[in-house]
Parts: structure tokens; C-alpha cells; sequence
């Protein structure tokens, strides 16, 4: 066995002897794809271990997330800094191994995965950021954006909707930079993937316009290596099938029971042996492996200072481009936005859709590196930024992005593009279609990764496309998601708010916007971006009652404050854009905006009603809706449905007992 | 023109009038595929709109919901009771033609469609519950079901990840009685497809396994009629891949700008003049093309009435299905499950995974038409029907589903069975993966369709899988949805209850699980189907406090109670297993279980705490989680993040002020 078979072995060995220990995982992928790993990280991937923040180091996403060990044992073996310490703490508590890989947590791991679907989706995301990047900087000579981005991806993934989306896609844009490895072993978890899943998917990935390549055995390194050399001679993105045994090498390859159960000792034993394994204590790995992968590491860093040198060169030849990569690449925003007045400043009712319009493009003006779009609803979500082209295979240096009816991916695309580096992405959607993508909203909020998501047509205030157009539940969900700022702006100047926190707060915002028209308060602006304040204050310094909407609905509370007026009582109208960011406050001020004392609270909100007794308590009422929508001129729904200044008045009074 | 010409051109001529009246719409695609639409409605599809609910009529989907005007055109054409001042009242509120097409408020509206995609997965569904049934029923000579199923679709179905989820599973089953056309106009909303879409679709449903015909002019309805005659000899899913122009007729033909915005009174008028039409005056419709749709009303009849006289002599032949028959399509249980006493029969400790499961085969002894599965996870999610076989293109008769890693898909393809009738669907995954069928869930609540999900691994409790697999917000957001019943069990005696409201609601239901052991207590059972109750009380009539919680921290309430007492405080523990069922209990019943004086309240949740305040107030707390998880033995995590009797005990002095 030569020494870079070795190093496979050690792939295979590892990641079953931590499954073993921790009594819980997947061994069978990892011992299956480990040939398919070792050709990309030991053979073909551009990395330096020594620093996993090389902006130009080629990308690796583990779409199986579940084959978390495979990434372990190579993180280990390269030399990441992962020990076999950590190696034998998979998926304890605090470990830096858990369960699947975990971005931000593990030095080297590109991007959380483990819901599958969505690491390919990211690959695709990195590939457009790689493209993006190289279109705006590279120079005839100086290719400083260079590099390419791999996918291990399985069975599983290619079943789930978001990976058609994404490859789709990526076929479309002529992402050739992406190389997918496709972990073929024929075996899901209910048995042989024939009971679910005949496709041919050598022909869908032609179809979606992808270069295609098998590998007869991909348990061979050696093979692996030379579709990868080939693949990158495509001008297509390249989908290798590598038609691998899950559990290879142990007594259950072959089988579905190897996918997600520890092999058990015996089966360990057996294993090393069928392997030829040397070493028989548990965790122990010859010292030609770790010879052998410093190689690789050597190769890296070389590789790291050649890069070094030629950007130094590249920034002489073209000295303007100094700034403007230090810009792109760098976290802070180049402008002090919060003390720009043009920013803050609007006029007139508008729809907040519309506001959103205007600031995304006082944004690109002053922010060179946003890229982004709509799920093909760019007129609709007024996402569009003049001037800044479309990005596309044949103009990858324009920055507004056309999705296509693609929600789910786009919003993994997104998340790929910002854990990339370099760009700042935003996607858009109909907000009753954020059900769509879901599960990588989570994955945004997961990862930390400031995505702003524009999420128009907000309530009922759709008006006639009906129920199936008109949110209801979708604050509520989102609002539930740790970590995601759900703003929901009432007025142009809380557009502007919403805006400001999407582009500074190190966490996904949801903005949710209208469709139709609305006011523009005195006393709005910087201060929704503490997520509810007084907007409208009562004469007493303890009001009678409080008011609290989000969005359209502050309309109705500020004209029920009128009314209320005209009967002796007091309110305080306090707007909510954003629950997540209020409750960020110090108690002093929120006690200031919502005095505990204050017992009589009406919320008003086109929406489910679930959530706001935070605020209301069991004393309080919420004016929404616990049914769906209906189809008809939205003036007609919000009168129908009781979201009126009458209704809110009087429930007002109910609330106060009067 | 010949009359079935007229009748082609009277869709458009409907559909352009209606949207100029209501002054919003969609136009384009009804104009562009209403000679696809007559060559299935007018030509091949078997239906009576006399008798809407035949139940071996045709089915017919339109996936392109936002064409709804095509449907409302069609469905007053060909008699089924929608009037012309019907069609005047297209989007407006309270009228039978809404938006979108909604089943059960429109006769002869098989589905409601509007969120991409989801339409095709329902016709998917309806054509696996057709192959079910025949071969259930079918004998020799007697093929009392046997109907095909018509789906129109677009660019943004096709582009949609849930069409190529469904649309692979169509191809792995065989499912040669569907028959989907594809309206290629070849526009989306932001412009010509080709800027986000450019993949081969013939060639990728080819690699579903699919029959493709290609039809050169669709504006052309015998070239459509002929097609579809071919795709019935196929023993495969057919598309016909349909060229049209979008807004065919008008002025803007082939404009993205005819897609969703009235054509404006000039183009319509001009739309007339090149059509031909010889009606000025709006909605005007000449007599022949009724006499023309008179037509297929009568074969219609005639062919439901030898359908009856073929059931008739079946029931003759094989009198023992006649009893079959009735029950398979009975809305009513065959069983008197609240009085069977070995359904609600458990003993000892367990998880409600596996109760369900055992609840499952129960079900299945009793109730002849169950079919339903997992998507890829059954083993986990424990859901096989033992003796029940393989749904598969070879064995048609079993009733196990293996959807495959297609979340989405599959709870589409289960309204889709349950829409078709004479079935019992329920599917099941990962609590967490919910998110990828989020919307498709929502549709089985805009529809009332009494959907089981089952839904595992419910909460941190999932251990070492980490936070991608852990829900935190889930319950949150499904409880927000209108109509859709979240129900999370306690013990085994709960999960009865849950499936038993799961069976007898018209509502959808998500059995929310875990998968580690719970205990099983005294006073659960049939009193879970109140969502909420007392199941361990205070000593004094009224308490000191409550304590209440869902699924498996009723087990820390319980100990904490307990502890408590030793300390004198007198506490109720409240089994919450579903809002929405308690939400729905007279006033007088939540008082009793929850009295207004009580105000030192403990809710306790292994989730977000978002909307336990409902019932907590201001002056109680919520022991919940409002961050992610972390990959370790549950055990570990549930005492880590304060899952714990102690914990309970603590926060309930907290709020005693103690």
C-alpha cells in the first residue's frame, strides 16, 4: 500500500474508530467517499492549512453533512489543528466535533451542513462570489481571484428540490470554477435507492447544461484525481459520479445499516484487517500518513506566498485597485451610514416596498459589493439596482442577480455568497414564499451570516391574489428563529432602519414590507432601530393605554389615538418593527416604552395573533388574524377583517373596561 | 372558425375581460394556453359537470395558478354552474372567483394552486392514489378506476424545486396515467426565461423516466388533442412540451408585460380584432360556442352513466368489494375508535415515536385504506405498516410509500392523495425538516385536508445530531398556521389521542415526537383531546401555581410538582398537547383548567418560548430555548439548558415571589 492509500485508510479507520467511541454517527459515508475526499484535498485542492482564511483558497463543502467525520479526519490529517483528541470527543458536548460540521465552530469548515441539499446550494453561491470577484478584479496577467470550489454531495441531496434549483442554476450561469463530486453508492436509509429514486442523473445534470463525468471505481483515489483534472478543463460546471460502497472496506459495505449506526468493534476489528491497517490500538494512525499530508501542506503554503507575491504586483500595476479590495474584502462597511442624512431622508406616503427600492439603491451608490436579487419577482420587490448590470454567464461583472423561480436555492446561494467573503448578497421574494426557504433562513441564522431577505407583500394588504398570497403565520415563524431580526418597518424612515441593521447586524434580517401605501410619521427613524418606541405619546406620563402595531397597522393604532383622545382616554402609540431587537433593549428602556404598571394593551397586527401576549399579557387583546385571507381590493379586506382605527378604539375600550 | 375555435378564443376573450374588469390579474396564460386547455376539456378529458365528485372523472390541475381565469373560463364554458356575472366578479371579495382557484369554494376546482409548483405535486398525488385504487379494485373486465390525471404547468413550476422532487418520484413509479403539459412560453416575470432558465426540460424529465412529446404550435388545439392521444399509449408520465405565446391574440403577445397586469381596454379591443371575435360588447359570447360545450356535457353524461352500469354489474360479480368500495371511499371511520379500548391500551415507558408507530399498525388493522410513508426516514420515523407492502411501480397494491429524500414533494403529493379521495395519506420526517414542506403543509390547512405528519426527533432531544436537527422554532411556527392542528404528546396515551384527532379532524394534524423514552402516566388519555388538562392536580381547589408544558417536559412539571410540595407550595401540572384543540374548549373548561386568578404560571418547553405567553401573562415565565442547540447525549443537553425538575421548581418560586 503506497502512502497516499494510506492516508485513505486513515480517512476510512478514523472517522468509524470516533463513530465507535462516540456509540453514535455515520460511518458509512465517509468510509465510502474517503478515495474521493483524498483525491480533492491531497491531490487537487488549493488549501494552506496554516491559514484557512486564504481568500483565495479553493472552497470545500461537505454537502452530506451527516459524513461529518470525513471532514474531522481530514481536518486532522492536514493539519487544521484538529487533535485526536478532539477527534475522539465527536459529538460530546462543547467538543469541536459535533454531530454535523458546524461553521464558525471548526477551523477549515466552509459552511454548516447536514440538511441535506443545502451544501451544494452554498457551493453554488461560493462558485457565483468566485466568478463575481474575478470579474471585477482580475487583470490580464493577474488572476488574484482564482480558484475553485468543491462538493461532495450524495443520494440525498440529489433527491431534495434545492439541489435541482441550484444545479439548475448553476448550469444556466456556466459555473465551471464548481466541481461536484456525486457519492453514488446506491443506498438510502429505507434501502437501495431504487425503491425511491431511478433517475437518471448523469442525463438531468446534461440537461441542466452541466459537464459530466463518471469514475467506474472511485474507492480509487487515482481515478477521482483524473476526472478532476478533466473537469477542469470544462468551460461547465462538472458533476462527477463517483460511483463508490458505503461502509467500504468493513463487513457491512454495502449495506443501508452502515449509514447512520456505529459499525460495532467487531466490525471495526475486521475492517482494519480487510484494510490492511497497521496499527491496531484504537486511534492510531502511522507516521507515513501524517508524512505524507505534510506534503499537501508544504504544497499549500507555497502555493500561498507565490499568491502573496503576485497580488503585491497586481497592486502596483494597478494601484486604484488597492482600495477597492480592501473595501470589498473587509466586514465594515465603507460608509458611516447612521450619520449619513441622505440616507434617512424621504418624503411622502410610499409603499415600503417601494422605500426599499430607494435605499437599496443608496446602498449600491455608496456600497460597491452588493449583489443580489429576486426569485424572479425583481419588479414586484423592487430589488433592482440601476446601473449595476445583470449577473449572468456572459456578464459575470453585473451585480442583480435573476434566480428564476428558485426560492429555497436562492436563499442558500445567499448564504454561500456571504460565507465566501468579498460580496454582500441580498435575495427577495414574495414574504408568503419565505415558506419556500425556510429551512436556509434557519441555516443563515444558524451561521451568523447577515443576509438581508426582502420580503414584500406582507399581509392581507395583497389584496386580490388571495389566501395563497397573503401571509399570516410567517411572522410568527420567523420571529421564532433564534438569532433572525425580523423587522417590519411602518414608514419609509423605519425602511431606512431595517436597512441600516440588515447591513451592520452580524445576523440574517427579514425585511417585511407592504404593498400598498403608507403614511410617513414625524418621529420615526433612528429610533426603530431599538425595535419598538414611542411613536405617538400620550399627554399623561403614564398613558391610560398602549398601542402597538407593527408595519401597516400602526396607521390604525395612531388614528385610534385620536379618537380615543376625543373620549378622555390617554394611549401611547408605540411602534414595533422588530420584536427581536426591542427585547435586545435595557429593562429601563423598555419599562420607559411599555411601563409594567400599564396594564390595558392592544397590539394590531394583519397577522396570526400568536406572540404578542409578550407584550399584551392575559389582560391585554391582539387585533389580527387567525384565519386565512381572502381575495378582494386590500381597502376591503382591512375593513372586513377589523383592522380599522373603530375597531381599534374599541377594543381599546373593552380592554379598559369601558 | 370552426365552433370548437370559437369556444378556444372565448377562454381568452373571458379571461383578458374578467382581469380588464377587476382591473388585476393575469391575463397572458390563460390567453396563451387555452388551446391546451380545450384539447383536455373540450376533446379528451372524461368529466360530467353535472356531477362534479364522479369518482372516476378525470382530474385536472392547474399548476399555474395564477391563470386562474383560464379555470373560471372553462368551468362556465362547460356548465358548471359559474355564471358570466360570476366572471364579473373575478378578485372581488365574497365571490366564487377568487385569485386563485380554491377548492372547496369553486365547483369543479380539484385543488387550490397559486404558490408554484405545488399543483404538479398535487397531480402527482392524485395519480398515485388513481394506480393505488385500480389495483385494489380492477378486475378482469371491470376497470371501475380508471382515469387519467391532466396537469398544466409553467416555466416557474418547472423551475421550482417541489416539481422536480415530484416529477422525479412520477418517473421512478410509472405513473403512465398522468399527464402533464407544459405551457413554454418561454417568459417570466423579470423577462425571457433565458436569463435564470436554460436548461433542457425534455431532456431532464427523459431522465425522470418520463415519455416527452414535443408540440410545435399549442395555440393550436388539434395538435395539442393529438398529442395527448399518443401520451395515453405510453406506459410512462407524459409532458407535452407546449410552445405558446403568452397573451396569444393581443397586442402583447409574447411580452412579459401581459403576464400580470389587465391588458388595458385598447389592447383588448384589439385582441377582438385580430381573433376575429365577433362580440363588441364585454363578456359578450356567441351561442355557438355553447352548443359547442353542450357537446361534451352530453358525452360526459353519457360516459358516467356507463361507468355506473359497469360499477353496478362489478359489485355483481365480486358482491364482496361492494362493502370494500363503501368504506375505502367513505369520509367516516369504519371503526368507533374513541370506544375501542385496545386502540388507547399502552404500557410502561417509551418514546412517542414509537408509540406512533405502534399506533400506526393499529390504524392500519382497522382502516383498510391507509397509504403513506416516510421520506427516506421511515425506520426513524417508525412509520411502516407491517404485511402492508411496497407502493412501487411493480406492486401497485402496497401502501408503504418510499417518497425519497423530498420533503416537499411528499406532503404535496399527500394533499393530492387525499383531494383525489378513497385513500387515507400521512407522511412523515424529521420535526426539523418540516421546514422544507412548510408551505405545502400550509396548503393542507387553506384546503381543510385531514393530513397526518409525523413528525420525529421533536426537540433537542434528538442528542447528538446537533442544532441542523434540532427544533427550536418549529412548534412556534405551526402553531401559527390557521387551521392546522400541532399535537405533542405527553405519553403513548396522548399519541392515541393525537392520531385519533389526526383520523377525525378535517384538519391537518402534526404529530410532534421524540425519540427518546418517555413515562407513561396515569391520568393521560382521551382526555388529551381537549389540548389541555389537568393531569396531575393541586391539592386545594385552587392552586398555588400552574405548571404546564407539551411532550416531554411534562415529565420535569411532574417532578416538580412534587418537589414543590415539599416545600409547601401547591401546584397543578397542566398536559398541554395542543393549543389549538384547547383554544377551541369553552371558556368555562379553560378556566377550570386554568383559572384567571392564577397568576403564577410556569410553561416549560424544550423550544422557543414564542407564544407560551399566551397563557404564562406578564407576571409568569416560560423555561424555553431561544438559541440553537448543540450536538451531545440529549441527557446532557437537557441539563445544560435547563430542562431540568430543579430548574422548574426554581423558576416557579421565581414567579411566587419565593
Amino acid at each position: 500500500m503506497n502512502n497516499e492509500q494510506m492516508v485513505v485508510n486513515a480517512i476510512r479507520i478514523l472517522s468509524a474508530e470516533a463513530v465507535q467511541k462516540a456509540k453514535s454517527g455515520h460511518p458509512g459515508m465517509p468510509m465510502g467517499s474517503a478515495a474521493m475526499a483524498y483525491a480533492v484535498w491531497g491531490k487537487q485542492m488549493k488549501h494552506n492549512p496554516a491559514d484557512p482564511h486564504w481568500k483565495d483558497r479553493d472552497r470545500f463543502v461537505l454537502s452530506s453533512g451527516h459524513g461529518s467525520m470525513l471532514m474531522y479526519s481530514l481536518l486532522h490529517l492536514f493539519g487544521y489543528g484538529l487533535t485526536i483528541e478532539d477527534l475522539k470527543q465527536f459529538r460530546q458536548f462543547g467538543s469541536k466535533t459535533p454531530g454535523h460540521p458546524e461553521y464558525g465552530h471548526t477551523v477549515g469548515v466552509e459552511t454548516t451542513t447536514g440538511p441535506l441539499g443545502q451544501g451544494i446550494a452554498n457551493a453554488v453561491g461560493m462558485a457565483i462570489a468566485e466568478k463575481h470577484l474575478a470579474a471585477k478584479f482580475n487583470r490580464e496577467g493577474y488572476d488574484v481571484v482564482n480558484h475553485y470550489t468543491y462538493c461532495i454531495l450524495g443520494d440525498g441531496c440529489m433527491m431534495e428540490g434545492i439541489s435541482h434549483e441550484a444545479c439548475s442554476l448553476a448550469g444556466t450561469l456556466k459555473l465551471n470554477k464548481l466541481i461536484a463530486l456525486y457519492d453514488d453508492n446506491e443506498i438510502s436509509i429505507e434501502g437501495n435507492t431504487d425503491i425511491a429514486f431511478r433517475e437518471d442523473v448523469p442525463a438531468r445534470f446534461r440537461a441542466y447544461g452541466w459537464n459530466v463525468i463518471d469514475v467506474a471505481d472511485a474507492n480509487c483515489y487515482c481515478q477521482v484525481n483524473a476526472a478532476i483534472t478533466l473537469a477542469k478543463k470544462s468551460d461547465k460546471p462538472t458533476l462527477i459520479v463517483c460511483h463508490t460502497k458505503i461502509g467500504f472496506g468493513s463487513p457491512k459495505e454495502g449495506m443501508a445499516s452502515s449509514h447512520g449506526e456505529p459499525l460495532g468493534e467487531e466490525n471495526l476489528a475486521a475492517t482494519k484487517k480487510n484494510l490492511g491497517w497497521p496499527c491496531t490500538e484504537p486511534f492510531g494512525v502511522p507516521a507515513e500518513v501524517y508524512e505524507e499530508t505534510a506534503k499537501a501542506q508544504e504544497r499549500g503554503k507555497a502555493a500561498e506566498k507565490a499568491w502573496d507575491e503576485k497580488l503585491e504586483a497586481y497592486f502596483k500595476a494597478y494601484p486604484e485597485m488597492k482600495a477597492e479590495w480592501d473595501t470589498w474584502f473587509s466586514d465594515e462597511l465603507p460608509v458611516d451610514l447612521l450619520n449619513d442624512e441622505d440616507f434617512w431622508k424621504f418624503e411622502g406616503k410610499s409603499a415600503t416596498r417601494a422605500s426599499s427600492g430607494v435605499v437599496i439603491n443608496r446602498l449600491a451608490e455608496r456600497i460597491p459589493n452588493m449583489i443580489g436579487g429576486s426569485a424572479d419577482l425583481a419588479p414586484s420587490n423592487k430589488t433592482n439596482m440601476k446601473g449595476k448590470g445583470d449577473f449572468s454567464a456572459e456578464t459575470p461583472e453585473g451585480a442583480n442577480m435573476h434566480f428564476g423561480v428558485r426560492e429555497h436555492a436562492m436563499a442558500a446561494i445567499c448564504n454561500g455568497m456571504k460565507l465566501h467573503g468579498g460580496v454582500r448578497p441580498y435575495c427577495a421574494t414574495f414574504f408568503v414564499f419565505s415558506d419556500y426557504m425556510k429551512n436556509a433562513m434557519r441555516m443563515s441564522s444558524i451561521m451568523n451570516l447577515g443576509v438581508p431577505y426582502v420580503l414584500t407583500h406582507d399581509s392581507i394588504g395583497v389584496g386580490e391574489d388571495g389566501p395563497t398570497h397573503q401571509p399570516i403565520e410567517h411572522l410568527a415563524g420567523l420571529r421564532a428563529i433564534p438569532g433572525l431580526i425580523v423587522f417590519r418597518p411602518a414608514d419609509s424612515k423605519e425602511v431606512a432602519a431595517g436597512w441600516y441593521a440588515a447591513m451592520t447586524e452580524h445576523h440574517p434580517v427579514a425585511l417585511v414590507l407592504t404593498r400598498q401605501d403608507l403614511p410617513l410619521y414625524e418621529k420615526s427613524g433612528k429610533d426603530a432601530l431599538k425595535g419598538g418606541y414611542i411613536l405617538s405619546d400620550s399627554e399623561k406620563a403614564t398613558p391610560d393605554c398602549l398601542l402597538m402595531a407593527s408595519g401597516s397597522e400602526v396607521e390604525q393604532c395612531v388614528e385610534a389615538q385620536a379618537a380615543l383622545k376625543a373620549e378622555g382616554i390617554d394611549a401611547r402609540v408605540i411602534s414595533m418593527p422588530s420584536f427581536e431587537l426591542f427585547d435586545a433593549q435595557s429593562e429601563e428602556y423598555k419599562e420607559s416604552v411599555m411601563p409594567k404598571a400599564v396594564r390595558a394593551r392592544v397590539a394590531v397586527e394583519a397577522a396570526a395573533t400568536f406572540g404578542w401576549h409578550k407584550y399584551v399579557g392575559l389582560d391585554g387583546a391582539v387585533i389580527g388574524l387567525d384565519h386565512f385571507g381572502a381575495s378582494a381590493p386590500y381597502k376591503v379586506l382591512f375593513k372586513e377583517f377589523g383592522f380599522t382605527a373603530e375597531n381599534v378604539a374599541a377594543t381599546a375600550k373593552k380592554v379598559l373596561g369601558k
